[in-house]
């Protein structure tokens, strides 16, 4: 059985590099995910994450996040949840709850608080100062580039066991209690030991239309590779939302099997990070190549 | 072209009743099925939806609604929303937006208020009084039944235009902030014109590890009937979740196809409505039958 980790864009490197070492180490692959996702949520550098995320309109810092276990199908997702330093650790515990595994706001922030994670003020000086004087500037998210970069990460260990895990500040800017793509089942992401784990980052607002990890995870069960899936489901899609809608916003996908195959597709500039007992982590760029194909070029960092 | 309106739970007759009045006389199928749900909601005899339904386990009704047009794929929604009268307006209205059109707790509040929608305590005295009587008993929501009957429906128009419906005060006790399936896309609902529309009823926590709305969709796209894809998808994913998990909640769903057909599944004792151009307001009751089909007959009221 081999082992293997994707996740979406370049800011992921470093979590992607702790979490390979624990998969080549045999730990399971829920503690990996979970470990390339808090490397994130930890670093001020990266702006659409955890500390040092964006705030929203009213210039509060509010996180989605979730985390999928592909043996049982048990799912644990925050939505606008404030104030705690790793969402993920919150989306992963409330997986194991039979009921109330998905906690918005306030009540996310409650069961947070009660379950002993660890608080943090989400909001760097930076992010305050940049949201201060884009609201002088009355500057809309659209002024600001890369502001839905979440991370999404799918990870496969040695016993087959595969888990998906998102976290994000979504949109700058974005309406108080807003909620993305990422803490939503086949939106956001979705995992089936027996298939597959795909994730997206892009813009909730059009993901949430498309279903692409569950219609993706459905063609690798009906025997596409990775690859194949990611193309035969996302640019017919997009194509299609942009024709009946007028507009379409950013739309990624990484997708890993239980061989651990990958594939992506994506109609924007897009980097990604893999790591597989084949291949030591390595970031890739991919774009929309012709006749519904992509592109993938290893990144030049 | 036909027309059509299909809802979960005996308690939609009267509203679908009116909804049938509406399509034929030619108005809007997204009229129709706002007209369906705000029924349930006004009604403080249901106590799932809206007006007199149960509050979480804090005492407080928080409600779930979304909107879904087949036509554009436009989604609004809102999750833990409080003291509105008709948490189905507001979604239809956020399913406008462009960006922000999914909004939780006291962001849908902000929201809600700011668009002029009618506040109401939402809260009854004879269910203030039922929670405090079940906390004195130190009672859960397994003491209580059919605690999870969300209004769902679909309405097709004479110009083959489908929408989807839902709302929900969720299961009783609920912890605050708790995301049902019921605003949740793919899971709790999903419409496209050019296939048909599917929305669910049952415990939000299994549903959205099935995405059965967008899975059943996607069964009739491929050419089954709307009973075929329900029946499909249904018996084999709730087998299939109690295997891995070891229980399994309720789960029911209906669809309605672009031609006006319809399907039903469930693996409890479920009553939903049909009014077409062919029926009267009927109301129908569906069990699991032997080998994944479904048995159907007409409810004794």
């Amino acid at each position: 059985m081999t082992w293997g980790i994707i996740s979406t864009w370049q800011m992921s490197l470093a979590g992607v590099t702790k979490a390979a070492e624990q998969l080549r180490d045999g730990r399971p692959s829920g503690d990996a995910v979970q470990t390339a996702i808090e490397d994130v949520e930890s670093n001020p550098a990266f702006n659409t994450v955890g500390y040092g995320g964006l705030p929203n309109a009213e210039g509060a810092v509010e996180m989605d996040a979730a985390f999928m276990n592909g043996d049982t199908l048990s799912i644990g997702a925050v939505t606008a949840i404030h104030d705690i330093a790793h969402p993920i650790a919150v989306a992963r515990n409330l997986s194991h709850e039979q009921l109330n595994n998905f906690l918005a706001g306030s009540g996310a922030d409650v069961y947070a608080q009660r379950h002993g994670f660890t608080s943090k003020n989400m909001l760097t000086p930076e992010m305050q100062a940049f949201w201060g004087k884009q609201v002088r500037k009355n500057a809309t998210r659209h002024d600001v580039l890369n502001t839905h970069d979440t991370v999404s990460a799918i990870s496969l260990d040695y016993r087959g066991r595969l888990h998906t895990g998102t976290s994000t500040t979504g949109i700058f800017m974005k309406a108080k209690g807003r909620v993305g793509d990422a803490p939503l089942p086949g939106a956001g992401f979705y995992c089936d030991n027996q298939v597959a784990g795909v994730v997206t980052t892009g813009l909730g607002e059009d993901l949430m239309k498309g279903m692409l990890p569950f219609k993706i995870n459905e063609l690798i069960r009906s025997g596409a590779t990775p690859q194949a899936a990611c193309d035969q489901a996302v640019y017919p899609f997009v194509d299609e939302l942009y024709h009946r809608s007028g507009h379409i916003g950013a739309v990624s996908v990484v997708a890993l099997d239980k061989e651990g195959n990958w594939g992506v597709a994506t109609n924007t500039e897009f980097t990604f990070v893999v790591a597989t007992d084949q291949l030591e982590p390595t970031v890739f760029k991919a774009e929309r190549g012709s006749h519904n194909t992509t592109t993938i070029d290893e990144a030049r960092l």
